[in-house]
């Protein structure tokens, strides 16, 4: 797609050199002037013209380049970021391109200067799309803006990088041959490359975002075309399920995974690398699973899985949501607790307590509370506290050992679980109190795995 | 820092071209020696050598800046990245360097090319550092690599874009000076500009992430000494505690926001534009603290303040985690239901019901629950069900209004509280019952308000 007219002229200028013609000047009289009005006209731009509001050049010995990529951004706004060196060139790409230049200088590699300038001229002009143009000045200004450029691209999503290129080189001139330059606008590495998407769904993973990182690579499959996404998004969406508390799903999930890291064609998928974690995992949900269907505290695999679930859940909201937190450890400790009473034959909704029994279990509950043992109510149900003194009665192996100071600090603590601002109260935990829970809650988790627990950490992806 | 030796190189170099010798010959036969031996020595590295595992380069018409950039990352593999036309310099790099080279050929303007290039050797060596060097190569080629290294620093964070350059220009011989060559390691935007940080605060900060934004805000404040970005911890800080349902700290935060934006040093602040959603937000966190504190169903604002926040947790948890939702979402509805019947002067844990009233909740209760009434238990303490039923009982004007058949189908939702996996129970709510316990408690958020609630969306940031 070359234009007719400077064909001719560049057919010209090559006569003329070749009769002995000095080829810088002639090139200024002849070439430049019919370049640059071509680009006034109708600037060459690809892969197609955007309407960009400011552009930023770096500036080197070689002017022209850069009107055109001036003329090529078409920005009312442009920066033109030069060296002592090449500041002599501004009033001539002024007078080439018709248009103000705000100048700035820099040392010809001070690269932190230029990140400077883009980062405050992006922050001045932070809503409207910005051309950043790397065509002259020496590799480290080239470097310094495309390096911006790609790094701001994440915060100021209407960034481009340009340059302009040459399609067609002349031997004899040693020189780009006039009419075939272009200005390119660099495709974002992530829109080029497809599988980019795979290391955003991995980012989410490791950021515990598993729902969003499933879609990312349930997207990839599409996107890529390569089946073994599928089995990442089966992964993701095993942890997200687990998340949230739908072992049920979650099981699904992980069933289906191993089952096709199984297949022939995936004995090699990096996720085999983890098999042996995969299957404690999944045989660990099928334990939750089992335990919620059939409520059966005997299913001691299934009671420790939800156990350790929730205590998993509580430390990672207890930064963020004290509330939350106590809520899942105070429904661990409940099951914790639940699970010792029965291995004594007895259930919380029905303790079924003989009249001895409640009178220890006021005794117990009195020193606790500090207050005589008449004015302890025991109600039809055991809650936590009760649990508590009711283990420690009948001698529990671990219960029944604590000093009692501890469990006087407690008692407040396991009481206020109803008053919580997320169940019917209004009060919101401190971080002390959720402490003594969480503790009291991972001794008995321990207790009950007896060193046997297996990891809830999500696997490495491998790749 | 320059080398002795080659001082006096340079010096009778310079000589030589005088004297009339070809510089390009000359150059090859005296300089380009003694550099490459000093270099396969000591390379100049700055700001210090590191220890490439790895090194890409690219490749143009100047092999002897690659070949010191091969020497100065010092790796073991290298890759080298070139045109159809640089081709033939590859064996001369391989003789200089004394390196085993891999050869990537792509077009020169060819950017995706390199961008794939890239991905596929990082993917390939992920875990050790690898140096890209675009001292050679077109402008598309070095743009080409520089844009794929600050991409891909996000995920490969041992990925450093290097270059060679030269500290001092010899005008006469109008090429670099030898002798003041060094690879330079170019900084990651990140690391060098302090106010980066913002950017990543705001990202977290739109995540909902507030007490990451919060940190990052507050290590702004030392990094660039600006003291506008307290106001931006203080911001985030009071949605965190909010959204953590720790209103008193939210308040306190919020309010202090609030005296700050009013000094004098900061009325031109950003976040004084939305100075007036600001005041709205403290002003619903002074009702919902105020409410807390007394608890009196009175403080229609504080009872609405807080059961939005609770539905708008329950919204966002939706998605993830719907036992969570479905938690918020009882939570915000028994408060809603609470204030109705405070309006008849009675209260959910004590209601004071007559004979007449407990009949007649008796009877409303088994249209609900198609049971006979004399079936129904009523307990001491009303539950969300029977909150229900007593306000239609009473005629509430807006449970009254409900149909029959929407109220039976919550039925099961309302009763199943107790008995979900987060409080005493085993059960999951499926999103249906979730959608209809929400759009309940919407609803009725909806009448309280009657129209003017104020908006609980995190302000803009204004930067």
């Amino acid at each position: 797609m070359h234009d007719e007219g400077l064909e001719n002229v560049w057919q010209a200028y090559k006569e003329a050199v070749r009769a002995g013609g000095n080829p810088q000047t002639l090139y200024q009289e002849q070439v430049w002037p019919a370049l640059l009005d071509l680009w006034r006209r109708q600037p060459r731009v690809y892969p197609s013209r955007q309407p960009f509001a400011v552009s930023v050049h770096t500036l080197g010995t070689s002017p022209e380049a850069t009107a055109l990529a001036i003329l090529g951004t078409g920005a009312e706004t442009v920066y033109v970021i030069h060296t002592r060196d090449s500041a002599s060139f501004l009033e001539r790409l002024r007078r080439d391109t018709g248009k103000d230049l705000y100048p700035l200088e820099v040392g010809k590699s001070d690269v932190a200067a230029i990140y400077r300038h883009v980062k405050d001229l992006l922050e001045r002009h932070p809503q409207v799309p910005v051309a950043l143009d790397l065509t002259s000045g020496t590799k480290a200004m080239s470097a310094g803006l495309a390096a911006a450029g790609f790094f701001f691209q994440r915060f100021f999503p209407q960034v481009r990088v340009v340059y302009v290129d040459n399609e067609a080189y002349d031997p004899e001139l040693r020189r780009p041959r006039a009419g075939t330059e272009r200005l390119v606008i660099l495709p974002n590495p992530h829109e080029v490359l497809g599988g980019v998407d795979a290391f955003l769904a991995r980012e989410l993973y490791e950021r515990g975002e598993f729902a969003k990182a499933q879609a990312y690579f349930g997207r990839l499959v599409e996107s890529t075309g390569d089946r073994q996404y599928e089995l990442y998004a089966l992964l993701s969406g095993m942890y997200r399920a687990w998340q949230a508390l739908d072992f049920s799903e979650a099981l699904k999930q992980g069933k289906k995974l191993l089952d096709r890291l199984s297949q022939d064609v995936w004995l090699n998928h990096p996720l085999n690398r983890a098999r042996g974690d995969l299957e404690a995992q999944v045989a660990l949900l099928e334990g939750v699973e089992r335990f919620l269907r059939t409520r059966d505290f005997g299913e001691l695999q299934g009671v420790l899985g939800l156990a350790a679930t929730l205590l998993r859940l509580s430390e990672r909201a207890r930064g963020e949501n004290p509330p939350l937190a106590a809520l899942y450890a105070y429904r661990a400790l409940e099951l914790l607790l639940q699970e010792r009473l029965s291995r004594l034959g007895r259930r919380a909704e029905a303790p079924g307590l003989t009249p001895e029994e409640a009178q220890g279990l006021r005794e117990v509950l009195a020193g606790f509370l500090q207050i005589p043992p008449e004015a302890v109510e025991v109600p039809p149900k055991l809650g936590l506290l009760h649990l508590v003194a009711f283990l420690r009665l009948k001698g529990d192996s671990l219960l029944a050992t604590l000093p009692q100071e501890r469990l006087m600090g407690l008692s407040g603590v396991l009481k206020a679980r109803n008053e919580s601002l997320l169940v019917h109260g209004f009060l919101v935990p401190r971080e002390k109190e959720l402490q003594s829970l969480l503790s009291l809650a991972q001794r008995l988790g321990e207790d009950l795995a007896a060193g046997a627990r297996p990891s809830l950490e999500p696997v490495p992806l491998g790749f």
